[in-house]
Protein backbone atom coordinates (compact mmCIF):
# COMPACT_ATOMS: atom_id res chain seq x y z
CA UNK A 1 0.00 0.00 0.00
CA UNK A 2 2.70 2.54 -0.77
CA UNK A 3 1.72 6.33 -0.77
CA UNK A 4 2.69 7.49 -4.15
CA UNK A 5 5.26 10.62 -3.62
CA UNK A 6 3.78 13.01 -6.24
CA UNK A 7 1.38 15.78 -5.91
CA UNK A 8 2.02 18.63 -3.58
CA UNK A 9 -2.05 19.03 -2.51
CA UNK A 10 -3.89 15.82 -2.79
CA UNK A 11 -2.87 12.76 -1.02
CA UNK A 12 -2.43 9.58 -4.08
CA UNK A 13 -2.72 6.24 -4.07
CA UNK A 14 -2.05 3.53 -6.69
CA UNK A 15 -5.20 1.52 -7.51
CA UNK A 16 -5.31 -0.45 -10.69
CA UNK A 17 -4.38 1.31 -13.33
CA UNK A 18 -5.72 4.50 -11.91
CA UNK A 19 -4.03 6.28 -8.79
CA UNK A 20 -7.10 7.69 -6.24
CA UNK A 21 -6.20 11.10 -4.99
CA UNK A 22 -7.79 12.51 -1.65
CA UNK A 23 -8.34 16.04 -0.25
CA UNK A 24 -9.57 17.31 3.01
CA UNK A 25 -10.16 20.60 4.30
CA UNK A 26 -12.91 22.81 6.14
CA UNK A 27 -13.77 26.87 5.68
CA UNK A 28 -11.80 27.95 8.47
CA UNK A 29 -12.97 31.55 9.81
CA UNK A 30 -15.17 32.14 6.88
CA UNK A 31 -17.97 30.63 8.84
CA UNK A 32 -17.94 33.41 11.24
CA UNK A 33 -18.77 35.31 8.41
CA UNK A 34 -21.71 33.39 8.06
CA UNK A 35 -22.61 33.50 11.27
CA UNK A 36 -22.55 37.02 11.70
CA UNK A 37 -24.42 37.62 8.45
CA UNK A 38 -26.82 34.66 9.35
CA UNK A 39 -26.44 33.02 5.57
CA UNK A 40 -25.67 29.82 5.37
CA UNK A 41 -26.58 28.59 1.89
CA UNK A 42 -22.89 28.83 0.20
CA UNK A 43 -20.51 27.79 2.50
CA UNK A 44 -21.01 23.98 1.68
CA UNK A 45 -19.91 25.44 -1.60
CA UNK A 46 -16.53 26.71 -0.11
CA UNK A 47 -16.54 23.39 1.30
CA UNK A 48 -16.50 21.03 -1.50
CA UNK A 49 -14.59 23.40 -3.54
CA UNK A 50 -11.53 23.85 -1.47
CA UNK A 51 -11.40 19.77 -1.25
CA UNK A 52 -12.18 19.26 -5.35
CA UNK A 53 -9.80 22.61 -6.27
CA UNK A 54 -7.13 20.39 -4.90
CA UNK A 55 -7.38 17.14 -6.12
CA UNK A 56 -7.98 18.72 -9.82
CA UNK A 57 -4.13 19.96 -9.23
CA UNK A 58 -3.25 16.34 -9.82
CA UNK A 59 -5.77 15.74 -13.39
CA UNK A 60 -8.06 13.38 -11.12
CA UNK A 61 -11.54 13.88 -11.66
CA UNK A 62 -13.80 13.87 -8.11
CA UNK A 63 -15.82 10.86 -7.71
CA UNK A 64 -17.21 11.31 -4.11
CA UNK A 65 -17.77 13.77 -1.52
CA UNK A 66 -18.64 13.22 2.43
CA UNK A 67 -19.21 15.95 5.11
CA UNK A 68 -18.51 16.43 8.45
CA UNK A 69 -20.92 18.80 10.29
CA UNK A 70 -20.24 19.55 13.88
CA UNK A 71 -22.71 21.39 15.98
CA UNK A 72 -23.39 21.91 19.99
CA UNK A 73 -27.32 21.88 19.35
CA UNK A 74 -28.48 20.64 15.76
CA UNK A 75 -30.81 23.74 14.04
CA UNK A 76 -32.24 21.86 11.00
CA UNK A 77 -32.93 25.16 9.43
CA UNK A 78 -29.48 26.05 9.53
CA UNK A 79 -28.47 22.54 8.53
CA UNK A 80 -30.52 22.33 5.91
CA UNK A 81 -28.99 25.47 4.07
CA UNK A 82 -25.75 24.10 4.63
CA UNK A 83 -25.84 20.93 3.07
CA UNK A 84 -27.87 22.63 0.04
CA UNK A 85 -24.66 24.56 -0.82
CA UNK A 86 -22.58 21.22 -0.21
CA UNK A 87 -24.78 19.77 -2.92
CA UNK A 88 -24.80 22.64 -4.78
CA UNK A 89 -20.91 22.06 -4.79
CA UNK A 90 -21.21 18.53 -5.68
CA UNK A 91 -23.16 19.37 -8.88
CA UNK A 92 -20.35 21.98 -10.04
CA UNK A 93 -17.94 19.45 -9.17
CA UNK A 94 -19.77 16.34 -10.71
CA UNK A 95 -19.30 14.14 -7.94
CA UNK A 96 -21.01 12.32 -5.71
CA UNK A 97 -22.69 13.40 -2.25
CA UNK A 98 -21.60 10.20 -0.51
CA UNK A 99 -22.46 10.50 2.73
CA UNK A 100 -21.52 12.41 5.61
CA UNK A 101 -22.18 12.61 9.72
CA UNK A 102 -23.53 14.73 11.11
CA UNK A 103 -22.50 15.12 15.24
CA UNK A 104 -24.50 16.93 17.64
CA UNK A 105 -21.48 17.96 20.22
CA UNK A 106 -23.36 19.71 23.64
CA UNK A 107 -20.58 22.48 25.09
CA UNK A 108 -18.27 22.18 21.96
CA UNK A 109 -19.86 25.02 19.59
CA UNK A 110 -21.14 28.62 20.61
CA UNK A 111 -25.22 28.55 19.81
CA UNK A 112 -25.44 28.80 16.66
CA UNK A 113 -22.66 28.30 15.24
CA UNK A 114 -21.11 24.64 14.03
CA UNK A 115 -17.88 23.65 12.24
CA UNK A 116 -17.45 21.45 8.77
CA UNK A 117 -14.73 19.43 7.49
CA UNK A 118 -14.77 18.35 3.76
CA UNK A 119 -13.48 15.33 1.97
CA UNK A 120 -13.30 14.39 -1.57
CA UNK A 121 -11.96 11.67 -3.64
CA UNK A 122 -11.01 11.47 -6.91
CA UNK A 123 -9.17 9.54 -10.06
CA UNK A 124 -6.82 9.65 -12.75
CA UNK A 125 -5.49 7.13 -14.84
CA UNK A 126 -1.30 6.89 -13.99
CA UNK A 127 -0.53 8.16 -17.40
CA UNK A 128 -2.49 10.91 -17.23
CA UNK A 129 -1.65 12.45 -13.59
CA UNK A 130 -0.38 15.98 -13.24
CA UNK A 131 2.74 15.62 -11.39
CA UNK A 132 5.12 18.93 -12.54
CA UNK A 133 7.86 16.97 -13.70
CA UNK A 134 7.59 17.99 -17.36
CA UNK A 135 7.52 21.66 -16.44
CA UNK A 136 10.93 23.96 -17.25
CA UNK A 137 12.08 27.19 -18.04
CA UNK A 138 10.35 29.06 -20.71
CA UNK A 139 6.74 27.24 -19.67
CA UNK A 140 4.05 30.02 -19.26
CA UNK A 141 1.72 30.58 -16.50
CA UNK A 142 -2.18 31.12 -17.26
CA UNK A 143 -4.66 31.93 -14.26
CA UNK A 144 -8.13 32.24 -13.57
CA UNK A 145 -9.78 34.38 -11.61
CA UNK A 146 -10.92 33.77 -8.26
CA UNK A 147 -14.59 35.30 -7.01
CA UNK A 148 -12.78 37.13 -3.86
CA UNK A 149 -11.25 35.65 -1.09
CA UNK A 150 -12.49 32.27 -1.10
CA UNK A 151 -11.73 31.13 1.84
CA UNK A 152 -8.58 32.08 3.09
CA UNK A 153 -7.44 35.35 5.12
CA UNK A 154 -10.91 35.70 6.52
CA UNK A 155 -8.70 36.54 10.16
CA UNK A 156 -6.88 39.43 8.39
CA UNK A 157 -9.55 40.77 6.70
CA UNK A 158 -12.22 40.54 10.39
CA UNK A 159 -9.08 42.35 11.67
CA UNK A 160 -9.61 44.85 9.18
CA UNK A 161 -12.81 45.41 9.68
CA UNK A 162 -12.56 45.69 13.19
CA UNK A 163 -10.03 48.00 13.16
CA UNK A 164 -11.53 49.96 10.48
CA UNK A 165 -14.98 49.94 12.13
CA UNK A 166 -16.43 48.75 9.08
CA UNK A 167 -19.93 47.20 9.41
CA UNK A 168 -20.64 44.01 7.26
CA UNK A 169 -24.11 45.38 6.44
CA UNK A 170 -22.22 48.82 4.90
CA UNK A 171 -22.35 49.15 1.77
CA UNK A 172 -19.02 48.41 -0.05
CA UNK A 173 -16.90 51.79 -0.78
CA UNK A 174 -16.18 50.04 -4.23
CA UNK A 175 -19.84 48.92 -5.42
CA UNK A 176 -22.69 50.82 -3.56
CA UNK A 177 -25.01 48.13 -4.43
CA UNK A 178 -23.79 45.85 -2.43
CA UNK A 179 -22.21 45.21 1.47
CA UNK A 180 -19.41 43.85 2.35
CA UNK A 181 -20.67 40.67 3.89
CA UNK A 182 -22.20 39.84 0.23
CA UNK A 183 -18.86 40.49 -1.37
CA UNK A 184 -16.87 38.52 1.49
CA UNK A 185 -19.34 35.85 1.40
CA UNK A 186 -19.19 35.19 -2.23
CA UNK A 187 -18.44 31.38 -2.85
CA UNK A 188 -14.96 29.94 -3.91
CA UNK A 189 -15.14 29.27 -7.76
CA UNK A 190 -15.17 25.64 -8.40
CA UNK A 191 -12.40 25.41 -11.57
CA UNK A 192 -13.35 21.48 -11.56
CA UNK A 193 -14.64 21.27 -15.33
CA UNK A 194 -12.69 23.84 -16.84
CA UNK A 195 -9.36 22.23 -15.46
CA UNK A 196 -10.79 18.80 -16.37
CA UNK A 197 -11.72 19.97 -19.58
CA UNK A 198 -8.01 21.90 -20.40
CA UNK A 199 -6.18 18.93 -19.02
CA UNK A 200 -7.58 15.74 -21.84
CA UNK A 201 -8.29 18.08 -24.66
CA UNK A 202 -4.34 20.30 -24.37
CA UNK A 203 -2.49 18.72 -21.29
CA UNK A 204 -1.40 20.78 -18.35
CA UNK A 205 1.68 20.26 -16.95
CA UNK A 206 0.84 22.07 -13.75
CA UNK A 207 -2.05 23.06 -11.44
CA UNK A 208 -1.92 25.49 -8.35
CA UNK A 209 -4.87 26.15 -6.33
CA UNK A 210 -4.24 29.64 -4.32
CA UNK A 211 -5.10 28.44 -1.10
CA UNK A 212 -3.43 30.02 2.40
CA UNK A 213 0.13 31.49 1.28
CA UNK A 214 -1.36 32.93 -2.06
CA UNK A 215 0.77 32.54 -4.89
CA UNK A 216 4.30 32.70 -3.27
CA UNK A 217 3.51 29.76 -1.13
CA UNK A 218 1.40 27.26 -3.62
CA UNK A 219 3.20 27.75 -6.76
CA UNK A 220 6.81 26.27 -4.98
CA UNK A 221 4.24 23.17 -4.37
CA UNK A 222 4.03 21.93 -7.85
CA UNK A 223 7.45 23.99 -9.64
CA UNK A 224 10.53 21.20 -9.81
CA UNK A 225 13.71 22.12 -7.37
CA UNK A 226 15.34 24.57 -9.19
CA UNK A 227 12.98 26.31 -11.07
CA UNK A 228 10.95 29.62 -10.54
CA UNK A 229 7.98 31.69 -11.33
CA UNK A 230 7.98 34.90 -12.17
CA UNK A 231 4.21 36.76 -11.56
CA UNK A 232 4.01 39.82 -13.97
CA UNK A 233 2.55 42.06 -11.76
CA UNK A 234 -0.41 43.91 -13.32
CA UNK A 235 -1.33 41.67 -16.00
CA UNK A 236 -4.62 40.77 -14.07
CA UNK A 237 -7.03 42.70 -12.41
CA UNK A 238 -6.90 42.85 -8.30
CA UNK A 239 -10.35 42.74 -7.52
CA UNK A 240 -11.35 46.45 -5.84
CA UNK A 241 -11.94 44.26 -2.18
CA UNK A 242 -8.20 43.64 -1.73
CA UNK A 243 -7.75 46.86 -2.86
CA UNK A 244 -9.48 48.26 -0.02
CA UNK A 245 -8.45 45.81 2.73
CA UNK A 246 -4.76 46.59 1.85
CA UNK A 247 -5.11 50.39 2.14
CA UNK A 248 -7.67 50.46 5.08
CA UNK A 249 -5.88 47.56 6.84
CA UNK A 250 -2.46 48.93 5.76
CA UNK A 251 -1.27 45.81 5.00
CA UNK A 252 2.26 45.27 3.29
CA UNK A 253 1.91 44.02 -0.19
CA UNK A 254 3.77 40.82 0.83
CA UNK A 255 1.83 40.27 3.44
CA UNK A 256 -1.41 40.77 0.82
CA UNK A 257 0.24 38.44 -1.48
CA UNK A 258 1.24 35.57 1.03
CA UNK A 259 -2.42 35.84 2.55
CA UNK A 260 -4.93 36.03 -0.26
CA UNK A 261 -5.44 35.25 -3.60
CA UNK A 262 -5.15 38.50 -5.23
CA UNK A 263 -7.46 37.78 -7.77
CA UNK A 264 -5.81 34.51 -9.04
CA UNK A 265 -7.63 31.21 -7.70
CA UNK A 266 -5.86 29.00 -10.16
CA UNK A 267 -2.58 28.55 -12.02
CA UNK A 268 -2.07 26.38 -14.64
CA UNK A 269 1.56 25.46 -16.45
CA UNK A 270 1.69 24.73 -19.92
CA UNK A 271 4.29 24.49 -22.99
CA UNK A 272 4.23 27.75 -24.80
CA UNK A 273 3.06 26.23 -27.87
CA UNK A 274 -0.18 25.10 -26.04
CA UNK A 275 -1.21 28.66 -25.02
CA UNK A 276 -3.86 29.45 -28.12
CA UNK A 277 -5.27 26.00 -27.99
CA UNK A 278 -6.25 26.47 -24.00
CA UNK A 279 -7.43 30.55 -24.23
CA UNK A 280 -9.32 29.18 -26.90
CA UNK A 281 -11.51 26.58 -24.66
CA UNK A 282 -11.05 28.60 -21.88
CA UNK A 283 -10.81 32.34 -23.42
CA UNK A 284 -11.15 33.62 -19.64
CA UNK A 285 -7.36 32.15 -18.69
CA UNK A 286 -4.98 34.82 -18.88
CA UNK A 287 -1.51 35.26 -19.31
CA UNK A 288 0.03 35.61 -15.73
CA UNK A 289 3.62 34.81 -16.01
CA UNK A 290 6.48 32.39 -16.91
CA UNK A 291 8.44 29.72 -15.46
CA UNK A 292 12.46 30.69 -15.37
CA UNK A 293 15.53 29.26 -13.76
CA UNK A 294 15.81 30.32 -9.87
CA UNK A 295 13.19 29.56 -7.08
CA UNK A 296 10.59 30.86 -5.58
CA UNK A 297 8.01 33.53 -6.90
CA UNK A 298 9.35 36.77 -7.75
CA UNK A 299 6.51 39.66 -8.52
CA UNK A 300 8.04 41.37 -11.85
CA UNK B 1 -21.48 8.09 -11.76
CA UNK B 2 -24.31 6.40 -10.09
CA UNK B 3 -23.86 5.46 -6.06
CA UNK B 4 -24.49 1.94 -5.58
CA UNK B 5 -27.59 1.25 -3.04
CA UNK B 6 -26.25 -0.96 -1.13
CA UNK B 7 -24.64 -1.42 2.44
CA UNK B 8 -25.71 -0.07 5.62
CA UNK B 9 -22.82 1.94 7.09
CA UNK B 10 -20.30 3.24 4.42
CA UNK B 11 -21.27 4.93 1.07
CA UNK B 12 -20.05 2.54 -2.35
CA UNK B 13 -19.17 3.99 -5.61
CA UNK B 14 -18.86 1.37 -8.47
CA UNK B 15 -14.71 1.75 -9.71
CA UNK B 16 -13.78 -1.14 -11.88
CA UNK B 17 -14.49 -4.30 -10.94
CA UNK B 18 -14.41 -3.07 -7.46
CA UNK B 19 -16.39 -0.61 -5.14
CA UNK B 20 -14.98 2.16 -2.90
CA UNK B 21 -16.47 2.37 -0.01
CA UNK B 22 -15.75 5.62 2.05
CA UNK B 23 -17.08 6.48 5.62
CA UNK B 24 -16.62 9.45 7.77
CA UNK B 25 -17.37 10.11 11.73
CA UNK B 26 -15.94 11.91 14.53
CA UNK B 27 -15.49 11.04 18.17
CA UNK B 28 -18.08 13.40 19.46
CA UNK B 29 -18.43 13.74 23.08
CA UNK B 30 -15.80 11.27 24.15
CA UNK B 31 -13.10 14.16 23.43
CA UNK B 32 -14.75 16.00 26.36
CA UNK B 33 -13.47 12.88 28.40
CA UNK B 34 -9.97 13.52 26.82
CA UNK B 35 -9.75 16.99 27.92
CA UNK B 36 -10.86 16.56 31.33
CA UNK B 37 -8.34 13.54 31.73
CA UNK B 38 -6.06 15.39 29.26
CA UNK B 39 -5.00 12.35 27.52
CA UNK B 40 -5.04 12.82 24.01
CA UNK B 41 -2.98 9.74 22.65
CA UNK B 42 -5.86 7.48 22.00
CA UNK B 43 -8.75 9.52 20.77
CA UNK B 44 -7.05 8.94 17.72
CA UNK B 45 -7.43 5.41 17.56
CA UNK B 46 -11.17 5.42 18.41
CA UNK B 47 -11.37 8.31 15.12
CA UNK B 48 -9.94 5.43 13.13
CA UNK B 49 -11.99 3.32 14.35
CA UNK B 50 -15.59 4.65 13.94
CA UNK B 51 -14.50 4.94 10.20
CA UNK B 52 -12.79 1.95 9.33
CA UNK B 53 -15.20 -0.73 11.61
CA UNK B 54 -18.08 1.08 9.31
CA UNK B 55 -16.28 0.41 5.97
CA UNK B 56 -15.26 -3.17 6.22
CA UNK B 57 -19.25 -3.81 7.16
CA UNK B 58 -19.22 -4.11 3.18
CA UNK B 59 -16.35 -6.30 2.94
CA UNK B 60 -13.83 -3.42 2.20
CA UNK B 61 -10.24 -3.63 2.98
CA UNK B 62 -9.18 0.30 4.39
CA UNK B 63 -7.26 1.95 1.89
CA UNK B 64 -6.43 5.14 3.16
CA UNK B 65 -7.46 7.74 5.68
CA UNK B 66 -7.25 11.57 6.30
CA UNK B 67 -8.13 13.19 9.22
CA UNK B 68 -9.65 16.62 10.10
CA UNK B 69 -8.30 18.31 13.36
CA UNK B 70 -10.03 21.90 14.48
CA UNK B 71 -8.91 24.01 17.56
CA UNK B 72 -8.88 27.13 18.30
CA UNK B 73 -5.15 27.71 18.71
CA UNK B 74 -3.16 25.13 18.18
CA UNK B 75 -1.55 23.12 20.66
CA UNK B 76 1.52 21.31 19.33
CA UNK B 77 1.54 18.73 22.10
CA UNK B 78 -1.66 17.96 22.31
CA UNK B 79 -1.80 18.11 18.76
CA UNK B 80 1.29 15.01 18.44
CA UNK B 81 -0.64 13.07 21.02
CA UNK B 82 -3.42 13.00 18.80
CA UNK B 83 -1.82 12.16 15.92
CA UNK B 84 0.02 9.29 17.25
CA UNK B 85 -3.24 7.86 18.26
CA UNK B 86 -4.60 8.59 14.66
CA UNK B 87 -1.06 6.94 13.11
CA UNK B 88 -1.91 3.99 16.09
CA UNK B 89 -5.09 3.15 14.41
CA UNK B 90 -4.12 3.37 10.86
CA UNK B 91 -1.32 0.68 11.96
CA UNK B 92 -4.07 -1.61 13.67
CA UNK B 93 -6.20 -1.06 10.14
CA UNK B 94 -3.32 -1.72 7.84
CA UNK B 95 -4.17 1.50 5.48
CA UNK B 96 -2.47 4.92 5.38
CA UNK B 97 -2.50 8.06 6.73
CA UNK B 98 -2.57 10.18 3.44
CA UNK B 99 -3.59 13.57 4.69
CA UNK B 100 -5.35 15.32 7.24
CA UNK B 101 -6.24 19.24 7.67
CA UNK B 102 -5.18 21.49 10.83
CA UNK B 103 -8.00 24.43 11.74
CA UNK B 104 -6.57 26.91 13.48
CA UNK B 105 -10.12 28.62 14.14
CA UNK B 106 -9.73 31.51 16.55
CA UNK B 107 -13.02 31.96 18.63
CA UNK B 108 -14.68 28.56 17.70
CA UNK B 109 -12.97 25.72 20.54
CA UNK B 110 -12.50 26.26 23.93
CA UNK B 111 -9.17 27.06 25.25
CA UNK B 112 -7.90 23.86 25.31
CA UNK B 113 -10.57 22.11 23.22
CA UNK B 114 -10.49 20.28 19.54
CA UNK B 115 -12.68 18.30 17.71
CA UNK B 116 -11.89 15.67 14.82
CA UNK B 117 -13.43 14.37 12.25
CA UNK B 118 -12.09 11.55 10.26
CA UNK B 119 -12.46 9.82 6.64
CA UNK B 120 -11.79 6.51 5.56
CA UNK B 121 -11.79 5.06 1.93
CA UNK B 122 -11.55 1.42 0.92
CA UNK B 123 -11.82 -0.91 -1.77
CA UNK B 124 -13.50 -4.46 -2.15
CA UNK B 125 -14.27 -6.51 -5.32
CA UNK B 126 -17.73 -6.31 -6.61
CA UNK B 127 -17.92 -10.00 -5.96
CA UNK B 128 -17.03 -9.51 -2.86
CA UNK B 129 -18.96 -7.21 -1.36
CA UNK B 130 -20.87 -8.19 2.00
CA UNK B 131 -24.74 -6.68 1.01
CA UNK B 132 -26.65 -8.57 3.64
CA UNK B 133 -28.98 -10.16 0.75
CA UNK B 134 -27.81 -13.84 1.24
CA UNK B 135 -29.13 -13.84 5.08
CA UNK B 136 -31.68 -15.96 6.14
CA UNK B 137 -34.15 -17.44 9.05
CA UNK B 138 -31.51 -20.09 10.29
CA UNK B 139 -28.65 -17.85 9.97
CA UNK B 140 -26.32 -17.67 13.19
CA UNK B 141 -25.13 -14.43 14.23
CA UNK B 142 -22.03 -14.04 16.14
CA UNK B 143 -20.44 -11.35 18.15
CA UNK B 144 -17.25 -9.73 19.02
CA UNK B 145 -16.63 -8.33 22.66
CA UNK B 146 -16.23 -4.02 22.58
CA UNK B 147 -13.51 -3.22 24.99
CA UNK B 148 -16.12 -0.79 26.77
CA UNK B 149 -18.23 2.20 25.87
CA UNK B 150 -15.91 2.64 22.89
CA UNK B 151 -16.84 6.01 21.51
CA UNK B 152 -20.86 5.92 21.75
CA UNK B 153 -22.89 6.80 24.54
CA UNK B 154 -20.68 9.48 26.46
CA UNK B 155 -23.41 12.54 26.46
CA UNK B 156 -25.45 9.70 29.14
CA UNK B 157 -22.34 8.52 30.69
CA UNK B 158 -21.18 11.75 31.37
CA UNK B 159 -24.82 12.58 33.08
CA UNK B 160 -24.66 9.18 35.46
CA UNK B 161 -21.50 10.55 36.60
CA UNK B 162 -22.77 14.00 37.10
CA UNK B 163 -25.85 13.19 38.89
CA UNK B 164 -23.59 10.22 40.97
CA UNK B 165 -20.88 12.69 41.58
CA UNK B 166 -18.91 10.80 40.28
CA UNK B 167 -14.74 11.74 40.34
CA UNK B 168 -13.12 10.27 36.65
CA UNK B 169 -10.45 9.79 39.37
CA UNK B 170 -12.17 7.93 41.62
CA UNK B 171 -11.29 4.27 41.19
CA UNK B 172 -14.21 2.06 39.31
CA UNK B 173 -16.02 0.70 41.94
CA UNK B 174 -15.38 -3.19 39.97
CA UNK B 175 -12.07 -2.90 39.49
CA UNK B 176 -10.08 -0.61 42.59
CA UNK B 177 -7.21 -0.64 39.91
CA UNK B 178 -8.17 2.08 37.74
CA UNK B 179 -9.95 4.60 37.40
CA UNK B 180 -13.49 5.60 36.27
CA UNK B 181 -11.65 7.48 33.67
CA UNK B 182 -9.44 5.20 32.56
CA UNK B 183 -11.93 3.12 32.05
CA UNK B 184 -13.87 5.34 30.22
CA UNK B 185 -11.49 6.23 28.00
CA UNK B 186 -9.93 2.79 26.13
CA UNK B 187 -10.13 2.72 22.70
CA UNK B 188 -12.27 1.70 20.56
CA UNK B 189 -11.49 -2.21 19.15
CA UNK B 190 -10.03 -2.08 15.60
CA UNK B 191 -11.88 -5.12 13.72
CA UNK B 192 -10.25 -4.53 10.36
CA UNK B 193 -7.90 -7.62 10.32
CA UNK B 194 -10.27 -10.21 11.73
CA UNK B 195 -13.59 -9.15 9.83
CA UNK B 196 -11.15 -9.15 6.39
CA UNK B 197 -9.31 -12.58 7.64
CA UNK B 198 -12.77 -14.68 8.33
CA UNK B 199 -14.55 -13.09 5.01
CA UNK B 200 -11.37 -14.00 2.96
CA UNK B 201 -11.22 -17.65 4.27
CA UNK B 202 -14.82 -18.33 5.59
CA UNK B 203 -17.17 -16.08 3.83
CA UNK B 204 -19.61 -13.61 6.12
CA UNK B 205 -23.16 -12.79 5.09
CA UNK B 206 -23.31 -9.57 6.90
CA UNK B 207 -21.52 -6.94 9.32
CA UNK B 208 -22.77 -4.93 11.38
CA UNK B 209 -20.86 -2.25 13.78
CA UNK B 210 -22.41 -1.28 16.96
CA UNK B 211 -22.48 2.48 17.19
CA UNK B 212 -25.33 4.77 18.67
CA UNK B 213 -28.03 3.12 18.55
CA UNK B 214 -26.83 0.17 19.74
CA UNK B 215 -27.79 -4.20 18.46
CA UNK B 216 -31.60 -2.53 17.98
CA UNK B 217 -30.44 0.42 15.45
CA UNK B 218 -27.87 -0.97 14.02
CA UNK B 219 -28.58 -4.47 13.33
CA UNK B 220 -31.70 -3.73 10.81
CA UNK B 221 -29.27 -2.03 8.41
CA UNK B 222 -28.07 -5.04 7.07
CA UNK B 223 -30.78 -7.85 7.87
CA UNK B 224 -33.26 -7.87 4.79
CA UNK B 225 -36.76 -7.10 5.16
CA UNK B 226 -39.08 -9.86 6.82
CA UNK B 227 -35.96 -11.06 9.19
CA UNK B 228 -34.91 -9.89 12.39
CA UNK B 229 -32.89 -11.39 14.80
CA UNK B 230 -33.26 -12.87 18.38
CA UNK B 231 -29.99 -12.16 20.76
CA UNK B 232 -29.87 -14.43 23.55
CA UNK B 233 -29.20 -12.31 26.76
CA UNK B 234 -26.78 -14.18 28.30
CA UNK B 235 -24.81 -15.32 25.60
CA UNK B 236 -22.13 -12.78 26.23
CA UNK B 237 -20.48 -10.76 29.61
CA UNK B 238 -21.98 -7.58 29.69
CA UNK B 239 -18.96 -5.31 31.33
CA UNK B 240 -19.06 -4.19 34.80
CA UNK B 241 -19.18 -0.57 33.51
CA UNK B 242 -22.29 -0.65 31.59
CA UNK B 243 -24.09 -2.94 34.95
CA UNK B 244 -22.93 0.21 36.48
CA UNK B 245 -24.06 2.95 34.51
CA UNK B 246 -27.41 1.17 34.46
CA UNK B 247 -27.51 1.01 38.03
CA UNK B 248 -26.35 4.59 38.83
CA UNK B 249 -28.35 6.11 36.85
CA UNK B 250 -31.50 3.93 36.80
CA UNK B 251 -31.50 3.63 33.41
CA UNK B 252 -34.09 1.67 31.88
CA UNK B 253 -32.83 -1.64 29.76
CA UNK B 254 -33.86 -0.42 26.69
CA UNK B 255 -32.39 2.70 27.20
CA UNK B 256 -28.91 1.13 28.16
CA UNK B 257 -29.37 -1.18 24.71
CA UNK B 258 -30.58 1.70 22.68
CA UNK B 259 -27.29 3.95 23.55
CA UNK B 260 -24.21 1.42 24.25
CA UNK B 261 -23.03 -1.27 22.57
CA UNK B 262 -23.36 -3.62 26.19
CA UNK B 263 -20.29 -5.14 25.46
CA UNK B 264 -20.69 -6.04 21.85
CA UNK B 265 -18.90 -4.00 19.74
CA UNK B 266 -19.25 -6.17 15.98
CA UNK B 267 -21.73 -9.01 14.86
CA UNK B 268 -21.05 -10.70 12.42
CA UNK B 269 -23.98 -13.22 10.38
CA UNK B 270 -22.99 -16.58 9.02
CA UNK B 271 -24.32 -19.55 7.71
CA UNK B 272 -24.77 -22.35 10.08
CA UNK B 273 -22.66 -24.35 8.66
CA UNK B 274 -19.22 -21.92 8.72
CA UNK B 275 -19.95 -21.57 12.83
CA UNK B 276 -16.84 -23.72 13.48
CA UNK B 277 -14.82 -22.41 10.81
CA UNK B 278 -14.93 -18.79 11.93
CA UNK B 279 -14.42 -20.08 15.61
CA UNK B 280 -11.41 -22.10 15.05
CA UNK B 281 -9.90 -18.30 13.01
CA UNK B 282 -11.88 -16.41 15.63
CA UNK B 283 -12.16 -18.56 19.39
CA UNK B 284 -13.42 -14.93 20.99
CA UNK B 285 -15.95 -14.63 18.48
CA UNK B 286 -19.14 -15.99 20.39
CA UNK B 287 -22.54 -17.14 19.46
CA UNK B 288 -25.05 -14.05 20.08
CA UNK B 289 -28.34 -15.23 18.63
CA UNK B 290 -29.43 -16.02 15.39
CA UNK B 291 -31.61 -14.88 12.05
CA UNK B 292 -35.50 -15.07 12.14
CA UNK B 293 -38.72 -14.80 10.24
CA UNK B 294 -39.98 -11.33 11.49
CA UNK B 295 -38.21 -7.77 12.28
CA UNK B 296 -36.08 -5.76 14.63
CA UNK B 297 -34.32 -6.98 17.19
CA UNK B 298 -35.32 -9.13 19.92
CA UNK B 299 -33.35 -10.16 23.17
CA UNK B 300 -35.03 -13.43 24.60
Amino acid sequence: NPKANIGGFGGLVPFGDSYLVAGTDGVGTKLKLAFDLDKHDTVGIDLVAMSVNDIITLGAKPLFFLDYYATGHLDVDTAEKVIKGIVDGCNDSDCILLGGETAEMPGFYQKGEYDLAGFAVGAVKKDKVIDGKSIKAGDVVLGLASSGVHSNGFSLVRKVLEVSNTSLHAPCPWDKTKSMGEALITPTVIYVRKVLELHEKVGLKGVVHITGGGMPENIPRVIPKGLGVNVKDGSWKVPELFKWVQATGKVPIDDMRRTFNMGVGLIMVVDPSKVAEVQKIAPDAFLLGEVVPGNGVKFV
